[in-house]
């Protein structure tokens, strides 16, 4: 069975030696110093490896189950919801007027990579809890606030999001759903929606659903869409549960992954409904918890690669199989072990290198996050709503093939599902899709997040490179493998931006044609500049004396081979791009 | 549920406009016009949509079942075989002398493409009977061959391969499997066989294991290895079957797709086993089918391919969802169809042109094997040698992928098993690991046969390659799009080829970290090769006045985009070459 430590070494080095978390003077800041973040992190990988990721590879294997109408999630799941409740890590960064513990995003995203790495489908009833719960607190009403939030922040209660109907995902100015007006300030929902995680189960008091549904005689499509709440059970004044809703469980989808959470197909028979905010901007009311929750599917790619790589690391070093080229390296075995070969250190390295950037990345992400909510940095709102789509997209991409290559490290045990290897590709496969498909990420990079403020975001991140290659410019350490192809890639990213700009506007397809390319391009470059800064945060580490060299030294060569030999994929998406729209718009529909 | 029908005009075009084998001397191929090879393809065809697509997404969800010893596959495998074998499809290649049809493999390849992509757990029961008889067709005694390969030929009796035991798959010369001499020529077979794909079943009357085993006394290692012969019932002199032989599978793996093929853990207790050709000499007798498996294998990469294109297009003109940038193309509906969107273009054109390339390499790859085995060219038999694990590799690595972008089409709906599209994933999966995991082909690929007979067949590539790039060079049509590309991508190859030259004879790890990328440059340059060789052919049909002038056209565009969106990946890998072991090597074991 596959096992999972959460790696406390490096989230603390991100955290602290890198990010400078603890110097930030961003207000909650102050709280995060090594021996704090290092306590928190260090209670969370515990629950992690012995509660969580025991019931991973059983979960996935038993599934849910629907039956007259209710959902019963695989054994253990409820025990192991009730310690993380219970522990108060539901409501780590929630606000404090609602029970929560007022911790800033970024601690609460280094936690929320231990639960998702070791038990992906078990955190996501209190991760999309967080998202019914961050709807409220932004747009409800304070009288909504006192009702939902204590209960959603506790875990007592959990939430959902209910977006997707048969006919429509990605374009909801399609929906169907309907919202009659009761004339009491309520309303009746009617509609069906799907695809709805932790839509129905029996691990929580009450579930309170997010609902966007149109009110009749609204506008046309996007603009016409309100956000309501419908509770599964209505609440009396007095905080008790009266009668059920008029909404139910259809079906449990049969899904490639992520069984352990039930993924239903939600019926909404004129159950009773709240609106959220205002009428008819409900999709506003949405968008603004998706910098948040995209990031966080981004976190879902990675730390299903992390979870993946760690088994595969043990794998490679107790599986006895050849001899190395240049001599047997364990002469007394009948083998050496995988990991003396060549292409299997390619592979390790390939998922090494890529885990530890995407989690740098994340987590800087969330900084930017936390500034924008707690110190009103409207630079960092910027940046995080411009790199967003590239968390999301490329995380993803990128960790599912992460995942594929750890898999492949097993050989044909990597195929037989007791091993489980299996699961972590088949659950990192749906973060390619859900919260917005990679295509609508790059879509929403290209055609939307670029532009944005007049461009200015993008020419941040280009100044921001751009200063850390002239701060660094006589660094000697980063002069060895750093800056050259950080340098390199960014100027691939800036032609391809300038292609863009030069041809999108006479031709958008010719912008478009190229987004999942810019998006991968950007993504690498993200991933360049966090090698580039985390190499020199390893080395000011060895140069101040520090303890662990051998981490720090790991750190430092896991750069040079991200920057030698994954940023040359800059390039090939540059010449990708630069061909423009006429290959890909080629082709008659009728010649596909 | 998914759909399914022969792609038969490219396959016509691949063999006859591309390959021209109706104009090959090869012995067996005058027989091949586009009239027969229409034919027999056309029913094949027919066979793979209405007989075994329809079970394909069945076998998945219901997998096989042991009990009491006895295996039984899903619903309808039975039935389905059966009309095959009636069909004489198993023995479409195989020798008159004992039943078959004697027809080319090339065409033999062309119907398994559609056997593959319509049911790829299906067609593995036959398929690896393929590989029994070809084992025992080369190496078999006299009275071998009589008593099983009419059986064999006809399907009545099916084969497997027995190589992988619990501890040892790649690493042949661990095995533990023992054989030992009754002194009446048999031998009493004992030990554990593990992923025996076809292992046991009921669809067939007696089933024919061939085990690599070793006899007590022989050299260590692979070099004494043997293989034997395991009938599952004994055969007695008038070929009618007898008692039980002591082998019996222990147990059905659950893996990750293929479920409608029983992969076995198989027990071998004193089982009577016959030897295959010489003592120790076992592995050379498993060599001798490895390319003709290992193509077998590439195939199924791209077959799998294939099928969910079929779908993701379908889905793609079906599915509306937003408008197009460029104005609405389907105003009285209340979106367009996905197809309009760049993004969904690109996604497809990247499935297609690797399909089709795919295609032509495969069957490319087949007509050298039958130049070998039919006109012993040897320069075929050196090239196909070189050829194979790019084949393998390649091809199913791309081909999975190809399977995830068509999965991603579906959005939402992809990660839902009733569309279908998880399995073509899922089942995908597989062929990147057995018959030799794609790292091992990287290996075998730049460890041997680089280097192969003084590198001439190489060479050779490189000759031809130049050659048809002289020859053209005036060709006005390939001037767009074509000659450059592949002359760049070529000369990305002979550097890598030269950097292994330069570096690998001093550190083995040089050229060994860079083995998987090489493996995929080449292919790269393989599959321009084949577009460009595609595109004269498309061209040439055009002048012709061909009917088809739309088919003609697409095939020139979808050229173009090859060549113009995915050779470029060359010049990514060879910088990764570069690197050589440094970066790859650089990291403790410990640091891992």
């Amino acid at each position: 069975m596959p096992v999972y430590n959460a790696p406390l070494k490096d989230l603390d080095f991100v955290l602290h030696d890198m990010l400078g978390v603890h110097e930030s003077s961003v207000p909650g800041y102050d709280e995060l110093d090594r021996a704090f973040t290092g306590a928190i992190l260090e209670e969370a990988g515990k629950i992690a490896r012995d509660v969580l990721a025991p019931i991973n590879a059983s979960g996935d294997a038993e599934g849910c189950t629907l039956e007259n109408g209710i959902v019963r999630p695989p054994k253990g799941f409820r025990e192991a919801f009730d310690l993380v409740r219970e522990g108060g890590w539901t409501g780590l960064d929630c606000d404090p007027a609602y029970g929560g513990q007022g911790m800033p995003y970024v601690l609460a995203t280094a936690v929320a990579e231990t639960q998702v790495a070791a038990n992906m489908a078990l955190n996501m009833y209190w991760g999309l809890t967080h998202g019914a719960y961050s709807a409220i607190h932004v747009h409800g009403s304070e009288q909504q606030k006192q009702t939902y939030l204590p209960k959603l922040v506790s875990g007592d209660w959990t939430g959902t999001m209910n977006l997707t109907e048969p006919h429509c995902g990605t374009d909801l100015g399609l929906l169907r759903t309907k919202a009659e007006p009761q004339g009491d300030g309520s309303f009746k929902i009617s509609g069906q929606k799907i695809f709805i995680s932790a839509g129905e189960h029996d691990m929580s008091d009450n579930i309170i659903h997010l609902v966007l549904a149109k009110i009749p005689g609204g506008p046309e499509g996007v603009k016409g869409i309100s956000l309501f709440i419908v509770p599964k059970f209505m609440v009396a004044e007095d905080g008790s549960l009266g009668q059920r809703n008029g909404v139910s469980c259809g079906k449990i989808e049969e899904k490639m992954g992520i069984h352990g959470n039930s993924t239903c197909v939600m019926n909404y028979d004129e159950a009773t409904g709240f609106l959220v905010g205002d009428e008819h901007k409900g999709l506003r009311a949405m968008f603004t918890m998706m910098n948040e929750a995209r990031l966080g599917v981004g976190l879902q790619g990675y730390a299903q690669a992390e979870a993946a790589y760690q088994n595969a690391v043990a794998y490679a070093k107790d599986r006895l199989q050849g001899r190395a080229v240049t001599g047997a390296e364990n002469p007394s075995g009948a083998a050496d072990p995988l990991i003396v070969h060549p292409d299997i250190r390619r592979n390790l390295m390939d998922q090494k290198s890529f885990v530890e950037g995407a989690r740098a990345f994340t987590l800087w992400g969330a900084t930017m996050i936390d500034a924008s909510h707690r110190a009103e940095d409207a630079d960092a709102e910027g940046l995080i709503s411009l790199l967003t789509p590239v968390i999301k997209g490329f995380l993803t991409d990128k960790g599912f093939e992460s995942t594929i290559q750890a898999q492949q490290v097993y050989g044909g045990h990597g195929y037989i599902e007791e091993w489980g290897m299996s699961q972590f590709a088949r659950d990192a496969r749906i973060a390619m899709i859900y919260e917005g498909a990679n295509g609508v990420q790059a879509l929403d990079l290209v055609g939307r997040k670029l532009a944005q403020d007049g461009g200015k975001h993008v020419m941040a991140f280009f100044e921001m490179v751009k200063g850390f290659l002239k701060e660094n410019a006589e660094h000697e350490g980063l002069q060895q493998g750093f800056l050259e192809p950080l340098k390199q890639s960014s100027k691939d990213l800036q032609a391809a931006g300038m292609f863009f700009m030069q041809n999108g506007m006479k031709t958008p397809n010719a912008a478009l044609s190229g987004s999942t390319d810019f998006m991968h391009l950007f993504g690498h470059v993200c991933l360049g500049l966090m090698w580039a800064r985390m190499a020199k945060a390893a080395m000011a580490a060895l140069e101040d004396g520090a303890e662990d060299r051998d981490f720090y030294e790991a750190k430092i060569a896991t750069g040079r081979y991200y920057m030698a030999r994954q940023l040359p994929a800059t390039g090939m998406h540059l010449k990708r791009i630069e061909t423009g729209a006429d290959p890909v718009m080629a082709l008659a529909e009728e010649a596909f």
